[in-house]
């Protein structure tokens, strides 16, 4: 039985066995891809980003349990950008292991840098292609730190969340502001901690700076939305971000979060917006593929000797890279 | 008279306007970029990376003090990759203005992250050889956060620093693990504070994890490496990462930190490093045009609606993305 078959039937070591070939960017890898590719679509893919110290895993964790509740089969994927570490479940691992070990329905895979960035979000899209072709329900995908790969990852799924904490400190919540903006639910955890007045209220102002055509009010519980007038192409209705708190380490909050989640997924469905945000990953995906085959055909076309002469002539300044370029490139 | 005549005459109006015109990576940008090559590979890149609240803006300003005291030149590109603002003095402008401002020696740019962040690190490196050909000596690339943006600049500079501080908590020192494989010198800012050992002490034993065939002690302020026996390709001179504590805000350990970054030039100058680092950078740039360049003649080639049919043949899983990569590339 071929490796994918064995995918298909739901066998975790073939599974494993998949993924490592995945990540590695193998031959046998890039086939079996190509074999499970018309089994993908159906996962709902969670994003998970938020600084350090916001407790990201210990949430993942639970949102994991919120779902093997319902049977959902739930796979985690751990990604770090700034880690060696690839392989196995490094992120966070002991919270996980002791709740969701030994449960067949949750696989969990942590994934670091190796390479590019470009090349980390294209594995990380590889790896997910593979869960959902497994049969997972529901993919969550964590990512560490507030830069380009959490943007990238966010790219990858249907619902965002952003997770702070109070008490992090005014610097780690500027850094934010381009985080924010892809966010679809912002997650305050430890809620139960001194400081989250304060952290709702600032997530709030953010938010009314990322969404200036919406303002937001919290009122009482009860939440208002005030419109400034619509062009003609924004009828359609959008999404707001909604703030949740959660005391993740407690349980507390995760199902109130597990329902603002699915009411994400209607408006998706709703909308066509999970159809078009399906659309964009798949196009990204084949233009990375492209550019990769065309720079290795032109490569292949150039003598390496060839090529490092020009490189020293850019080197010493005797073409711009522009110029050589030209002289390459017809 | 040509904008890149201006620049090279160190016309400060006409650098803005140039930077503006890089940044947008306009027609008008890229043909000076050309003009202006020739004329740069003089200055020392200086990164300069880390975590929010470890006083990165403060070193960064009082690093650009030491050098104008010798009388260089001292441009500053405050890099944020999930900020949405471009353009001016964003980055601790308030800080740097107070010493800096009215002093024409010193140009100060911060840059946000738009589009891809490949496109970041190209644009970065576009200004950088702006800065470089319009004779600044020193050029301090500054980055906020921990991640693969973080990578991407530190192979633009010669030399990167990674600056730490006490009493930042684990995760945050946890998520340096990558980082400090770019790292030359290893600052410890706000040394006055309670905690530097504890900060250097895993700083160091980080360090012993990342060069694991040396080993550093520091003995009573005395440096001391004992080597595992080398490979034979190993036999040329290697650098060890040095830790230095500053207190930045004082002005206190930004001499010795500058001795530190003198020693490593001395360094890469003296093993061919610095070349090698240049002759990288330069490909790294040539091979992103190329495959810019081939992928918009790929698009050209293809109509739209080609390429439009192909997308959505993968979207109704009719193809996946390797089929239509074989279609379409012979």
């Amino acid at each position: 039985m071929s490796l994918s078959q064995a995918v298909l039937n739901q066998d975790r070591l073939a599974l494993s066995r998949l993924l490592t070939r995945v990540e590695n960017d193998s031959e046998e890898g890039r086939a079996a891809l190509n074999e499970l590719f018309p089994h993908t679509g159906k996962a709902h893919l969670i994003g998970v980003t938020g600084a350090p110290g916001t407790g990201k895993s210990t949430l993942v964790n639970q949102l994991a349990l919120h779902y093997r509740k319902a049977e959902k089969r739930v796979a985690i994927v751990a990604v770090d950008p700034s880690s060696p570490f690839t392989g196995g479940a490094v992120l966070g691992d002991r919270v996980r292991m002791r709740d969701l070990y030994g449960d067949k329905g949750v696989f969990i895979r942590s994934m670091a840098s190796r390479g590019s960035l470009g090349g980390l979000a294209q594995t990380t899209a590889a790896v997910v292609q593979v869960f959902d072709a497994a049969g997972f329900d529901v993919i969550l995908i964590e990512t560490v730190g507030a830069g380009q790969a959490e943007v990238d990852v966010a790219r990858l799924a249907h619902t965002t969340l952003v997770v702070e904490a109070p008490g992090l400190g005014d610097d780690i919540q500027a850094i934010k502001a381009g985080i924010l903006e892809i966010a679809d639910v912002l997650v305050i955890n430890k809620a139960d901690r001194p400081g989250v007045e304060n952290t709702e209220r600032a997530l709030r102002g953010m938010l009314e700076l990322a969404h200036p055509t919406r303002r937001v009010f919290q009122h009482h519980g009860q939440r208002m939305v005030v419109d400034a007038p619509p062009k003609a192409e924004e009828q359609q209705p959008i999404w707001v971000p909604e703030i949740k708190r959660v005391t993740a380490k407690d349980g507390i909050g995760i199902a109130e979060l597990g329902e603002t989640i699915a009411r994400h997924v209607a408006f998706l469905r709703a909308g066509g917006e999970w159809a078009a945000r399906e659309r964009a990953q798949l196009q990204a995906t084949f233009d990375a593929l492209v550019q990769e085959k065309l720079f290795s055909q032109f490569l292949a076309k150039l003598s390496p000797e060839g090529y490092d002469a020009l490189i020293s002539k850019i080197v010493a300044r005797e073409r711009s890279p522009w110029e050589a370029l030209e002289e390459v490139i017809q």
